[in-house]
């Protein structure tokens, strides 16, 4: 496959890309109609929900935005589960429109705890919501959401989740979990290039949004539904993007949920297991580390922009560095999508190829 | 060419479809960073501006959103110059956010009248801004701009400007005319497939920036601004249509904007003289009547929907139909980006043959 493992935008299989550079058509005639009806219904099966489900034309970032202000007035009191990068970025955007956002930040590499969330419910019984991210990109750190969904639902909350780097690559059972609203985008485990986000909607979230004062029009979930009754989005969404979309979830499809986990499972095992026997350490504990992203703590005398720039330029291998204050002292390989195990092969041979000449 | 003949997505040249199926680099490297910044650049000088400039992945009534809550505050009195449908829609986007929109809104199919804007201006000396569409894709009208514009300045407010379907194809001096905020996106007269919003900044935009207090993060101008700075977006990109637009853009240098104008000047003509030889009226006066989207009225007994299906469906010509109060009474022919003489030629032909069964 593609030497691009980064966390996201990941490789695109030929069939995608072919469909990408399909000629236009017009989005309000009646075959892009039917295709956005085709995608919204597999994207559904995918999600493993019944709930409503929008494309929006925007990045992950737009999706969460979207998940805000559809559902909350400014004032409303919410829980920002936060275990990092984008866990902080979801409570920003919520604080920027008016959220009173009660922070309960872990320190990056953790994971979170269903006792502190616990706590914080109690403690605080006007919080309307709860905001989490099911798979931290910028740490590798996957939380535990059946158990903090199903203590959200006992304490009747609502739940938005950030679920950009983990659906359609690890399970997450939107229904069975009662996810509020989801949020993922294409460029994710959907081996689709970006400019999509995609969004489920439960009744309890459109309850939610009948009494939801933040100011909305671009994201608005209302023009959304009542423009896909007639098989159309609200403005021009990227009509290259939906097609992309329509030959991937037929991929994705045919390969099976059960599958799709089993092989993100196994790559992520690999991964780690790989860097492991190069002498590294994970950055998170082990037992939370995501299977769609490895985070791995940069060892001793180890530069890791030289590394990076070593693997890219003489291996082909793109990883990613920390972000922000974990600049320099990690780096990532992403692991989802179109992806398998050869893949891992081929970035733990660069990496060790690469080590020497990065102080290692 | 294509039939695709509506005011967008408009039809994309081969070596435009061919970089949409580029396989994705990583968004945050070396590489697609030095794309963004030759992007920019080569944007600005189609816009004629020295203004910054930014690639937000939206369709165009995102840009349209983020102009609003950069530039404004709850509260603040807007005059909004609404021509048609995307003008309300404008006004919509500011009224949702708080904004005290003052309606200067006419019967649609006509052009604003600067002596209106004159006295709306006069009248309301609090106005901040003035918003206002250049080319009204709705109805088929171009608003005078230089002379709004120039109004506008006198009364040193700022200058919204709606440009979607004319930017890259009908002359917009961005600076000379003094645009605050000028949006355009990518699937108009930039022959490249939806997902992009291109946005240009002022100097005076930035200063009213500076306090506008509407809630903004997925939008923020700031952010754009400080993440430019190191070839990057805020938050990840629609990869596939910064390609496709460094291919575009190098298209339109060649021709050069003079020879872009002169030809869809040519265009909007034939188009024109086209239709009216075939016993229609244009939908506005035709001296407002715009050079990338023809409306024309419909005859008495003409079935607008059976018309199109049988171009569609019998030609391969795809024409819009009117918008929400329009809906049967015009249709639109889009002949803006990739589009010449002949195309125009197509279609006329096509539409002698299907009016005799369309009722005409």
């Amino acid at each position: 496959m593609e030497g691009l493992r980064i966390p996201g935008p990941t490789p695109c299989p030929p069939e995608i890309l072919r469909a990408m550079a399909r000629q236009m058509i017009n989005h309000r005639g009646p075959e892009f109609g039917q295709i956005l009806q085709d995608v919204t219904a597999k994207m559904k099966q995918l999600f493993q929900t019944k709930n409503d489900l929008y494309l929006l034309t925007c990045s992950g970032t737009g999706g969460l935005e979207a998940a805000v202000v559809n559902t909350l007035s400014p004032g409303d009191k919410v829980l920002s589960v936060s275990i990092g990068f984008f866990g902080e970025r979801f409570a920003e955007a919520a604080a920027q429109f008016g959220a009173e956002v009660i922070p309960l930040f872990y320190e990056w590499g953790k994971a979170a705890d269903i006792n502190d969330i616990r706590r914080a419910l109690q403690k605080e019984p006007e919080i309307k919501a709860v905001m989490v991210t099911h798979n931290e990109t910028s740490t590798g750190v996957t939380n535990d959401l059946a158990a903090i969904s199903s203590l959200v639902k006992e304490f009747d909350k609502l739940l938005l989740v950030d679920a950009i780097s983990s659906l359609g690559s690890i399970d997450l059972p939107v229904d069975k979990w009662h996810c509020d609203v989801t949020v993922t985008a294409s460029q994710k485990g959907w081996m689709v290039p970006p400019g999509m986000a995609m969004v489920s909607v439960s009744p309890e979230a459109w309850r939610a949004y009948a009494k939801a004062k933040m100011p909305r029009y671009h994201w608005d979930f209302g023009k959304a539904k009542s423009y896909l009754e007639k098989g159309q989005t609200p403005w021009t969404p990227a009509v290259s993007i939906v097609f992309a979309l329509q030959v991937a979830l037929d991929m994705m499809l045919k390969e099976g949920l059960p599958s799709i986990f089993a092989r993100h499972a196994r790559v992520g095992r690999a991964a780690r297991k790989g860097v492991k026997a190069l002498g590294f350490s994970l950055f998170p504990e082990e037992k939370y580390a995501s299977d769609t992203v490895t985070a791995v703590a940069a060892k001793s005398g180890l530069d890791v922009k030289k590394l990076l720039k070593i693997l890219r330029e003489e291996h082909g291998i793109v990883l990613s560095g920390g972000q922000q204050k974990l600049e320099g002292k990690i780096f990532r390989i992403g692991h989802l999508g179109w992806v398998n195990e050869d893949d891992i092969k081929d970035v733990i041979s660069a990496l060790k190829a690469a080590l020497p000449r990065a102080g290692v």
